[in-house]
């Protein structure tokens, strides 16, 4: 069976040049061994970590190789199986990236077993990796007790609102940190949030400076630079700091300097942690329960940015770089 | 009665000047409250915090103010009392400073309830608060684990040496940083730490990376700067980071800058936290009696440098920047 494929062509400099860094591949379908599946991709997921994956340099994870297939996590159709656990017409996520086929071990998926009334896409983010990252990261990290106040930086992303939105659940103050006044307004307004700041337009260690001294217990940090360094000026004694993800310097092509932290943390006797969500698979189960339970009572509110169509990935991926967008993308390659 | 107090004359800059930067003043001691006591100094401890409170420069603690009293906290006997908790002949310890007599509220004070056979002056180090900082810090911060590897930093110090003896007795392997090769020699040959870099001759981060891949599961923080720069590199998954001291940068007149953490923090899932000792006043007595016990039985070597001379303060103080002083400085002013 044919198989369409979108992969690296040239490794971007700056902001990927979409004619020129990608291009459409057509190969045969690998044949299965046994313990295989083939799978059809029914929707793909598009992040901002796929950028970092398209350079050459050293990063947590390795880069997409020239003429390799793209990255990504996808919902995908059983088609052919010869494995004992998934059978044909089954649904899985699997990390099978920017193709319409593939061929994967069993070991490499899982089945999707969310409540059938919710939209299966909702397993590439609030019920998949990214619900898990803000659940057990809040949770585990933060520890949050009722009355804390909490910072939480990219707070309309798909990380962000997920850990906002369980701070208000838990009787926490949440103060979020977003780039536009689209986001800062569904920040406030859908989402609930106490206060919502907009780093492009408000000086963040002024704003924050205004509101109180060393209010901030909690900081849920997916971005890490200077929006980092304004917030640990106003964490408070015993805060935690959950360092999730670290945007502002994947990029960076010599170890980022900045403020050092160690006597902020030693003076406010403060925690900063890093944490993978993967640390925390024995209790995926009882996020991903108490996740749905809360989108059905209407606590959660979760946006989805969908589009349709294979071969327009790369226009749709650039999405994330226009400023504007927000919501999880994904694209529905059906 | 007449009270000789040494206060500060001068903000030293630099290396203090001890004919200038410090004067004797002759007073008479202060009149008794209810619930007062007047105090006899026997041993005052001399610490290198005590450089920083000459500076007018913001801090965690304000600084000693021109013509007051130099800081320090003391072993002292009762000799009047109108309190009803302490009895004439009593010994305490008290943050009273560097002078001969003083009134203080029975709420400062500390009754001494360490072990008669050991020395007095040891409530002022292994069985007061640097013991303390020791034994809490290492057990309650980094949660050792037997077989696992700690970096302990000023490892020939008051504290650091403590820590990496308890390490020893918990089973885990121990690399000291320190300044000279004789406190090199005194930490593996005496305290029997596995190695002893000496940071003064050895470029860190080299010797560090000989010794394996990301090995260190423990990092007792005791000075900051480059030397905690250089650990990290090495630092392993899920490694706990304690940060008690950061002498390295307290005489930084801006913000000190360094490599960011956050992102290695991520990528080990590490934890940083910094700590105070105050913090864990409820676990003090079990804290004491282990060490009091390791001492007895010969686990714990604690090494003291007593000096004798109220009129001599200033100058001893000098030893502690004169680079081979080692061993808690005490002076013995009775």
């Amino acid at each position: 069976m044919k198989n369409k494929q979108w992969v690296l062509n040239n490794r971007p400099s700056g902001v990927p040049n979409i004619e020129e860094d990608f291009k459409i591949n057509i190969v045969d379908t690998k044949s299965l061994d046994y313990g295989d599946v083939l799978l059809e991709t029914q929707f793909l997921s598009l992040d901002p970590y796929m950028r970092g994956r398209m350079n050459a340099g050293p990063s947590y994870s390795d880069p997409v190789q020239i003429g390799a297939v793209m990255e990504g996590e996808v919902v995908a159709k059983v088609i052919e199986t010869k494995s004992k656990i998934f059978n044909v017409g089954d649904m899985v996520t699997a990390k099978s990236g920017w193709q319409q086929y593939s061929t994967l071990s069993e070991k490499s998926l899982s089945k999707i077993n969310q409540d059938k009334n919710l939209p299966i896409t909702y397993s590439l983010g609030v019920l998949g990796m990214p619900g898990r990252t803000a659940y057990l990261g809040f949770l585990e990290v933060c520890k949050p007790k009722p009355g804390e106040t909490i910072v939480v930086s990219a707070a309309s992303g798909a990380v962000g609102s997920i850990v906002g939105q369980i701070a208000k659940i838990m009787g926490c103050k949440v103060i979020g940190i977003a780039g536009s006044n689209e986001k800062v307004k569904y920040c406030t307004e859908k989402l609930n949030f106490d206060l919502c700041l907009n780093y492009k337009t408000q000086d963040i260690d002024k704003e924050l400076g205004l509101l109180g001294e060393n209010f901030v217990n909690m900081y849920f940090d997916n971005v890490g630079g200077n929006i980092s360094d304004a917030v640990l000026n106003h964490i408070s004694t015993f805060s935690r700091i959950a360092v999730c993800g670290q945007i502002a310097n994947y990029n960076a092509k010599v170890p980022p300097q900045g403020p050092r932290v160690a006597r902020t943390l030693l003076t406010k006797q403060s925690t900063m942690q890093g944490f993978i969500v993967f640390n925390f698979e024995h209790i995926y189960v009882e996020a991903m329960e108490a996740i749905s339970n809360w989108i059905k009572s209407g606590e959660i509110i979760y946006k989805e940015d969908v589009y349709k169509g294979f071969d327009s990935i790369p226009s749709t991926f650039m999405k994330l770089f226009e400023g504007e967008n927000f919501g999880k993308l994904i694209v529905d390659v059906r």
